[in-house]
């Protein structure tokens, strides 16, 4: 193949797009492979589709060789399968949502758990069937809050989704191993580089779950890892629960007026300078900020949650909301605390607090927060703080939740070290479901015995679209793209560079050379174009090797150059075509 | 590649499914192709997207070999672009509009002719970057009234869009004609049979427009042809017009009382008994039949609109509506005659009608209708009809329209002979769009001379999914499915037929041969079947060579068979290998 500058369908853009926010997706647009469409939509131009299909192929081999089956669902789907395992009302506002011409509900699915146990229930019924894992590679929709970072967080977006069906745990785990080393393999060709972390599960009713992200300063997911090789997002970090502590010597608990304190570094000055501790100063740590939210449940209604935390840490949103799902947490608004006036904003303490409490408010802690410690805190009254609050003698949290952020630092769960933040892409997801869907649907078949059992299932997911994206942000370097070749649109890069007919035939010969072995070409053939604008676009583009048939023609040779390393060597014209398709090959 | 039956995800089904209509479409789904999803959406079991890739795959080696580039869209879309077309409401009720979270319009494309046009003038401004043709396969959605026929008529569909960009009429002509040549190379390569008809484009704007019809008597398009070669679909067949008559010689025009008569069939038996004529029998096609209907139109309102057709035929409402558009043809209701008193049910006639006339009433009549035809009509009375009344004496229509229906016989329009009807199914389109697009959103380039020209388009559709479920409508049998081997699902379909283990292992050893040959097989090594059943299967899977590993092979043969044709030989086990490539490479 040989893709002609001359008539290709591509404008390379001089500016950064002003809806491009990320290296990657700003070097696409520029290069002319995907533009915006609309808000989280995409459009792809011709080298996008050549990338985009590279990608799917090495997935759906992956998928193939693991022995999964490939099928396909509608995207548009009626509302009753979503209906009968709750999640046409748990998806929120990011299911997109429309109605037929004759006013029936149907959505726009954003995954096909449903599909798939519906379409094994109806074809096999026997243990003998299974295992079995099913896949599609198919456009899915979420209606995101804030599309953003191009084909990463888009609204429409290629997925590949699979689901595994086992008659038991054993069985279930098998699979899911099987995918894992799938997707090892998968990643692995498409080059990029992956750490394989802990996911939460538990809210899905799963009992595994893990993430593949690609690490990379603008990833949206934020992981941590230890020197032991702990790796976990951070909603599945688990905090070590410290042992608890004598409190015999500590003083009665003691409300004092603490003016002029709204925040925790105001409250441990003013501690430290009026009510000095004798052993060492206060610290954030000493404190325990209690933060109230609401928690708006599905099936209606909202109730107020407070969690306690080390004042030297904030509440992670994302934490606590993994923690309550499907239950959404939303802020507490000044009508709530009108509604609740138990809690004085600013100065909630835990001392009107839990469920067997006159408020009634649930109260959660920090697993940190343990017997005997001991709490500088709001007093439930503007202005004060209460000193020596003790857990376990002058209060009782109603349990513990793991929402307090997690801290570059902090003790890996497992001993194996000081955890390590850091961010990444998520290109894959592995999920224990277990009998969630199949409870759900009433997916079960005979077993050995002839006993009806509930079907166990695994969840599989690969963002194609995404994984696109993901190669470009980890590649790009400051020239602009820099596909690995087993992805590359193409695989060499033809600039005629010279302003005679001498390179303008040479390059012809040596682009016609390469298509003829099966090398795949961009030829720049542009007419009336300055050298220096050609390479500039031949490094945007970025296909892994780039030649230059120019200047030094009239001495016998071409350069040729590595867009990665950026190394380039002299070849004979001679020996330049032997010499690329080696390179290619290699 | 060896599909096993013993683990493939497929249950044939024995009997034929109760929302398959048509035959092609049962055995899809009693073979496990296909399975309904919901109305009008289908999903695709693993056998399925073996077949449809394969098929997408000729479409796309096809486009890409006419100098076509690959882009792709997404399939929703925000609304402005198809409100600057004016398609956000000409579509109607065919379009699925759905709003996301901001409550923003959005449509699912039903095809994607603004964001092509959008995307050239974002990136094209010269003449010299013309002609352009750029292509895209990607699911569309059309909330179709009556979703039936399986995939032939369903509301999520794949297609193959493409677009053409040019200049000017004659750029448009020859990149039309490249659409035309890549079309037929491809149905060729499909193994489809079609009839290039031509088709309606008036009311689109356009200037030529040809359907690719596969004719088959469950086809739900309805076209003509000629023994000369004439062929079009009934919308543009184009009446021949007949001299005017000479009407010296007519009596003056005379209402006669015609009780009990409220069909043509009981007014001509009334006519010939009570006012015959000397020279013959009244016959149907004395009459001018009068219908009403309402046009509405998009922009609001509805007119009553009289067509005037001989009595010995209908008026064909596919035909009027295609005449009208984008104006919609609605039935003239009780209230609707209640408000236009001049039409009496039953006995309308020509006298007042007309937008000159006191009702003002639009009347068009058919082409045969000319100066001096003589007729027995509706004379606006009950009970009533006049006789005599000569067209261009009595009445004067405000013009003409192609809306009665066409009968097998009536002469091709180019004087190429009697026309046939016959039904096909639309597997391809290819429309001169014009310059509708380009007005509308301003695609400009400039010319040699600097002049800003408006862009012609051209609009090329095929049917992808459409295309798997033609190819199975025209090939399918009483036994089954019945594949061409370039679309087949697998090349040689391995039945082991025996009992013992002998038939088993050389079955298997078989399919390996074949595999390592890159020949593709199904092999079915399912425990405990009857011989019966495993032939059944076969046959409807419609792989095209079936290979019959059993009883013979103590002989030392094994029994090949023809799907198609259904010819057996028996073949030596030795030379079953290379006799079976040979069959699948011929």
């Amino acid at each position: 193949m040989i893709l002609r500058l001359s008539n290709l369908f591509v404008r390379t853009l001089r500016d950064d797009p002003a809806d491009a926010e990320l290296p990657g997706h700003t070097a696409m647009v520029r290069a002319g492979y995907i533009r915006r469409a609309g808000s989280g939509m995409h459009t792809w131009l011709p080298l996008g589709p050549l990338v985009y299909r590279k990608v799917e192929a090495i997935v759906r081999e992956e998928m193939d060789r693991m022995g999964a089956q490939e099928v396909h669902f509608p995207a548009l789907l009626p509302r009753e399968p979503y209906e009968l395992s709750g999640r046409w009302e748990e998806y929120g506002a990011t299911l997109f949502r429309l109605q037929d011409r004759r006013g029936n509900d149907h959505l726009l699915a954003p995954t096909h758990e449903e599909m798939f146990t519906l379409l094994v229930k109806d074809l096999y019924s026997s243990y003998k069937d299974l295992p079995l894992s099913l896949y599609q590679i198919q456009i899915k929709y979420r209606d995101e809050a804030r599309p953003r970072a191009g084909l990463l967080r888009a609204r429409e977006f290629v997925m590949k989704d699979s689901y595994s069906f086992d008659v038991d745990d054993e069985g279930l785990e098998a699979s899911y191993q099987q995918h894992r080393d799938a997707y090892i393999a998968t990643f692995d060709r498409l080059g990029l580089h992956y750490v394989i972390v802990s996911a939460m599960s538990g809210a899905m009713g799963g009992s595994r779950s893990e993430e593949f992200l690609c690490p990379t300063p603008v990833g949206e997911d934020t992981f941590v890892r230890s020197p032991g090789g702990y790796a976990a997002n951070v909603e599945a970090v688990v905090t070590p629960v410290p042992d608890p502590l004598s409190y015999d010597d500590v003083p009665v608990a003691h409300v004092e007026d603490t003016p002029d304190t709204p925040t925790i570094e105001t409250l441990v000055a003013f501690a430290n300078e009026h009510f000095p501790r004798g052993d060492r100063h206060w610290e954030a740590a000493d404190t325990l900020k209690n933060v109230v939210v609401m928690l708006r449940y599905l099936e209606g209604g909202r109730t107020p949650l407070v969690v306690g935390v080390p004042g030297d840490r904030d509440v992670d949103t994302k934490r606590l909301q993994a923690q309550v799902e499907p239950a959404v947490v939303e802020p507490f608004t000044d009508e709530d605390f009108a509604a609740h006036p138990a809690l004085v904003k600013g100065y909630i303490g835990p001392q009107v607090l839990g469920e067997d409490s006159a408020s009634g408010i649930r109260y959660l802690v920090d697993p940190r927060v343990v017997e005997g410690t001991r709490w500088v805190t709001g007093a439930n009254r503007h202005g004060h703080h209460v000193f020596d609050l003790v857990c376990g003698r002058d209060f009782t949290p109603d349990g513990t939740v793991e929402a307090a952020e997690v801290l570059d630092g902090d003790p890996a769960p497992d001993g194996s070290g000081p955890l390590e933040l850091a961010r990444g892409i998520e290109i894959g997801h592995i999920f224990q479901l277990g009998r969630k869907y199949a409870d759900a649907l009433a997916l079960q078949v005979l077993d050995q015995h002839g006993k009806l059992v509930t079907v166990t299932m695994g969840s599989y997911g690969i963002g194609v679209s995404r994984a696109v994206a993901a190669i470009a942000e980890t590649t790009v370097d400051e020239l602009g793209l820099c596909w690995p070749r087993q992805v590359a649109p193409a695989d060499v890069h033809v600039v005629n560079a010279g302003k005679g007919e001498d390179t303008g035939a040479a390059a012809e010969e040596l682009a016609a050379g390469l298509d003829a072995a099966g090398v795949d070409v961009v030829l720049d053939d542009r007419a009336k174009l300055s050298p220096g604008v050609r390479f500039k676009d031949a490094e945007l583009l970025g296909v892994p090797t780039i030649v230059i048939v120019g200047k030094r023609l009239v001495d016998g040779v071409v350069e040729v150059k590595d867009r990665r390393t950026g190394e380039r060597e002299d070849v004979a014209v001679a020996e330049a075509l032997d010499h690329l398709i080696a390179v290619c090959r290699s």
